[in-house]
């Protein structure tokens, strides 16, 4: 079977389980007070160039959102994503059980944009309606796709202008960096979000995501916040452990990369193939479209996740992930090659 | 340094990371729907002799309080526990984030009493005021104590008849079966209560908690909670792996009897040497009374956690965990004849 | 100045005033617990032919959708709502605040579609998305527009094939049932809809809606929820009283139907007139479409709400009420041929 | 039947009825933007002397306190009271529905103590509990005891030392300044309060009570959170129109004098009879203890509230309002000693 159905599917990368293992026998204070949870943060900072941002740990992407949304908004706030931000579908009302509403406008291959923010700030003037306080995207998206620099800097000019933090949902981060079509640099984050997250699930850690916070407003009581949103991990120091080690050598990076690479190559051999793609994807989530019965036959050798169903056709979503082998590309080919020759014989 | 500080201060048990270095290699999908989970909910079946119980993996005892809590209860209805619960005391209003109020009655060594629940019932009688529904107790307490058969019976007859719902949070249930005073067996806990959970977190695990739910009518829908209130790893086959194992070969009970024999052993010791307790501990806590100046000397060479101060004494916890070694207690008693001997000498 | 702003702005009908009077010296136990609210009670529930149903007083829409709402729905659930629903564009968020996120399909004349419904029932299939279990519908809707008898029993059906509770917001009922186009009776209310509330402010009362909750599941502990969302009042006897008059001698439905006369003859003649409308109204708002200069002109003479801004032109909103005089619809069409033939001339 | 049950028993006072009457024509735009809630705000503010302060309207005492307590505090803050205090004991559960603790220290006389402040403060000191933020007082209590100037300005100076916001429910305001015993000014309470409300319900208004904002830092966006919460009264002309009349010609001080002297002459007249009172009252609640066959048979001559019941005895309360008329005193009285009388009698 070849796995390409999500990027969270193994324990941990093989030089963050050997840091583990390492501490096997350490002692540490909980909840996050450690040494290891120290030196974590200052990789960190060295490595997105940080002064005076306040970092800390939260167990997972909804979590992370969850407490982050919840404590920066004053309870009549709302929060702006485009349609398919995870927040807004996939959270099972996480964000709401704060007590806040997900605003949103249509998407454009997965991103929101100035227009649909524009619009919803027009329309909400008074005190009948929520007040939008916050613009959040996922970068890279739930579509595999990213913003450029200049998408993100003309988001960020209307944040300024209307007075919004910017809120960046890092789970895939390490996507984000490792893709060819990516503009721009851990140390520009800083500069452009209010808040953002390195997701940790996603990217070869066994858990967690580090939320850093720019904006000086947003850090007050942040650690209260974790534990009342029920994202504090007792033993913090896992996370300590595994982020140290991610954001030392580059390896975070390098995981990145080595997804994005595979997830590429894949896309541009499907296409060469013929294979059309739902979204043009930049990271390791790329989205083909087969006939039906094309799909229920890949399903037999490929595990993966179907996106969209229509007519005729379905698109699926293929994801690689740090366990991907050199051969799963080829692999995949051959079986795709394989199953489309088949069908198409069937049918003469 | 000898460390008595808590009972969650190293990765996990070494067995525990055996099973997680095991599976280095494994693909699982995401969210506890893997087959390992599997086998960790059959392991704990059999140990707990459950039938037709949901067992669900939480990340911590506060999220598994709050989820818990927040799924049980309509809006309205509000859960009691002793003032010391850590409900009440030691989550930064995770409970009341979920919009329900914890009605507190005074703790008797840490427990709560059926006449403090059947007075709080008394004094709610209509819509004016919030619904009981569930009474909450820790087993072990935060106190080091533990509840008797005869005393969870009786409170479960209040339960009973006033249709409240019976919920034991077990973030240190290692300890209760490790302790010579229990009476009580793992299988009795299903007739008992409504739902309990099985602390991985202070047992040797690197994280979790094992919810066992045995009333049918809080079943439905769980799983939803379990997100919507921000406790769903998306790795969850760790919290399977760690459980798996935990629940093989009795190395749960196995890390529990060891951890409450030097802490009974070490509070035997201080007795005999004239140290007052201020609680009668029965597991694995213990909370010695010392001369302000002693504590300070002891805080030298010991890590542990201050309880409570009084003018010339303060009560001081110290806790032993799967990390302590056999010496611990020799080492300790050593130090603090030490010490006494010291002060006392220097007196005169 | 002619007002054709809102149906809310007067302080209550003289024969809902008179009633009040009577009772100037009256002495009532507070919080809905007498009389004159059963009283009210029986009124309502004669007209609507109720055996079972569960009546209670909300002070407001806002707050009886919060109410109803926040009580019917486990916390992962959430309620379906067209995207024009009160409940998702002008609440400010007191829906989210209870915990449940509101799922919205784009609207047809003001109205939730039955397979914009069942399009996001087949979207919400798991646990990492909100549960649909609700679908509200306002009826008469923010656009004036009615839904008819095959209409709310096609929405039925899917909420009975779904397990999903049926819940219409009355606000302007009293216009819904004084509309020449409705083709429901009060007595048909029961059968259709789980809950429902009959609005009082929109129609002549001082305050309150009257909660009618059919389907038995729903009616547990409502009591409890109406103070626990803050919409309990003390002196609930006013919302008494004032139901109490406006169900004796159908004074409810005399009020809707005035109401709707006069705007429904605004219509027609501003249709003769040549006068587009944003949507054909059943009720007591009607949606005309000016010319901006036109209605900055209009603006000086008549009182009303812009409703949506387009390049030249603009739909405003007039509504009529209770205290609405016979001669509103002629002194408003003189002003506005006034109007238009002085902006034409200026023109030439 | 003598009515001593509560103050909310009549729809309003006379003058207030009146003024309500002579707007019987009147159309106000709703929402509380009108010429008449700013006329009220003005009278208010003469009142109370106010300058800068931010003045707003909400239904009643739950909503009031629920607003204002959700949106003065953050996520993890909490609000201190002690254990009898309105939003502790009578709001089922209000205050935990928007997310915040309420951390109770034990009354004397209805009152917190200072050192029940300051002992909360020193034990909750780090992130693993919520964060004490706001002091909570009723002033009256609901035990009809009152603060003294310097009981407030102790509790201020901790207040402003710990950077506390000291929040008054002033439910029963106008009993306070009706008060004999009462040594503050209206104007004093800008410079004690951050937040503060005047009570309308209780004191002769049909509804509502006017939320005065002192503090700046509190004033942003309250207009959202009344909507958010749930307390925007569609037509808060109502308010305003009572408002209006009540803080006209001192009427509110009238109602509370009259209201308070009743009460304590019969407070008086009972201690003189031998009748022991559960509490010393300072205002229009007083709370007589009797045998239990002496409660028993008064009740059937006057309605009240019991309070507390003890072994034989059984503390019962009597609230005077606008509407209790001269003779009450000489009624309950004559009632009293011939219920005692024939008791005494019976018994021999």
């Amino acid at each position: 079977m070849i796995y390409l159905k999500n990027d969270y599917c193994g324990v941990a990368h093989e030089k963050i389980l050997e840091a583990i293992m390492e501490n096997q026998n350490s002692i540490y204070p909980g909840y996050g007070t450690d040494e290891i949870c120290k030196k974590a943060k200052n990789n960190i900072a060295k490595t997105f160039d940080l002064d005076n941002s306040l970092i800390e740990f939260a167990i997972g992407g909804t979590s992370a959102n969850k407490i982050i949304i919840g404590h920066a908004l004053k309870p009549y706030e709302a929060v702006i994503s485009c349609d398919s931000g995870h927040i807004n579908v996939h959270e099972t009302g996480a964000i709401e059980q704060t007590g806040h509403k997900v605003l949103t406008s249509k998407n454009i291959n997965g991103k929101i944009t100035p227009s649909g923010v524009l619009n919803i700030l027009k329309n909400h003037k008074d005190n009948h309606m929520v007040k939008p306080k916050m613009v959040y995207i996922s970068n890279p998206t739930e579509y595999g796709t990213i913003y450029s620099k200049n998408e993100l800097l003309e988001l960020k000019k209307i944040c300024d202008e209307y007075d919004l933090y910017f809120f960046m949902d890092g789970a895939r981060l390490g996507a984000l960096f490792g893709s060819p079509l990516n503009d721009i640099l851990p140390q520009d984050l800083k500069n452009i979000f209010d808040v953002f997250y390195i997701g940790g699930t996603k990217n070869g850690l066994p858990l967690g995501e580090a939320i850093v916070i720019n904006n000086d407003k947003l850090k007050e009581g942040f650690n209260y916040s974790i534990k009342h949103f029920g994202g504090l991990l007792a033993k913090g120091f896992i996370e300590g452990i595994s982020f140290e080690r991610a954001f030392r050598d580059d390896l975070y990076f390098e995981i990145g990369k080595k997804e994005v690479e595979l997830a590429q190559k894949l896309q541009k051999e499907l296409k060469e193939l013929g294979v059309r793609m739902l979204f043009e994807s930049a990271t390791n989530q790329i989205f083909p479209i087969f006939k039906k019965n094309e799909a229920m036959a890949l399903s037999e050798m490929i595990s993966f996740e179907v996106w969209e169903e229509y007519d005729d056709e379905v698109a699926i979503r293929f994801v690689t992930s740090y366990l991907s082998c050199e051969n799963i590309v080829n692999n995949t080919m051959l079986f795709v090659k394989n199953v489309k020759s088949r069908l198409n014989n069937k049918k003469i």
